[in-house]
């Protein structure tokens, strides 16, 4: 991929998980642009799996989406963290679980026209209960629900939160891919 | 939904896409926390299929991700229209199209920790080509893909940009649905 020129970086905010910035740059057309740019830390999400395929959704109150939203286990990396190290942490947070199995299921921009955050995605199986540790800012409920009922809530609008519909989307395509090669070997 | 009361907004920065403000709630706990927000008009995208189920896919500089994405064509919200216009309107501006059907496959919530963004999503048939109408500061590229294809990148992370995902796997869940009723009534 091509990267930009920063001609100019106006910082105009720097609050606790975000910085906000004014940045003139050179693009690939070599025309230059003036751009607001929100920096994010970035964050990790988890589609988290149990024995009966039931995946954890969160109940979580989003003051900038004006109300409750159903949520993957998910949350920002702290300085000098690694994403799945991120992962990890937030499902033991947030949902009380630690997990033996863990497949990659990539990494999506948030909205990349004006801000930077990543979120890299998770399914995790062979999961272990534990107490969660909710931070005094976070208002969730811990809910289980069968792996299509949450696919048919991504598709109907129920689910509304970017990474929870990319993380379940992409899980479901991985769990239907496993079961057609199941299918064409029986000897699995 | 419960609407959060705001105790107190600080404006820290007003751009010409983002306001950006330090607001102090009143969190459905009755705990009173402070929040970095970055408020968003909002967009609308939209999945346009031609009449062998091609989607129209945009190779797009994004200096944000540091590089280019495959993405719908799509945009913010102009003050006093609606989403529905926002769709035809871009459709019209970066694809180059004009579309007899609209589907509307629903919103989503691009990062609703700290962004307002909401984006509506629609799917569009029926095209009619016209010459695109591309801003200055845009570095768009027009493609073609199979949808089959679409949702393969989907997938395997060849397509990483949220909004982009989740029309194509909501609208793939439609044409699912819509081939499966078929199957059902052979009438149809």
């Amino acid at each position: 991929m091509t990267a930009t020129r920063i001609l100019q970086r106006d910082l105009v905010f720097q609050g606790r998980i975000i910085k906000v910035a004014l940045e003139r740059v050179l693009l690939p057309s070599e025309r230059e642009t003036q751009l607001e740019i929100v920096r994010h830390p970035g964050g990790a999400a988890v589609v988290a799996l149990d024995e009966e395929e039931r995946v954890c959704l969160l109940r979580q109150f989003r003051h900038a989406a004006g109300g409750w939203l159903w949520e993957l286990p998910a949350g920002k990396i702290d300085p000098g963290e690694s994403a799945s190290v991120t992962a990890r942490r937030e499902l033991a947070e947030e949902a009380g679980l630690s997990a033996a199995e863990w497949v990659d299921l990539g990494r999506m921009h948030s909205s990349p026209g004006v801000f930077t955050e990543v979120i890299e995605l998770w399914m995790a199986r062979g999961l272990t209960r534990q107490a969660p540790a909710h931070e005094p800012d976070e208002s969730i409920e811990i809910h289980w629900l069968p792996m299509s009922q949450a696919l048919d809530w991504c598709t109907d609008g129920e689910i509304t939160d970017a990474k929870t519909l990319v993380g379940l989307y992409r899980a479901g395509a991985f769990l239907a891919s496993a079961v057609a090669l199941m299918a064409e070997d029986p000897g699995c």
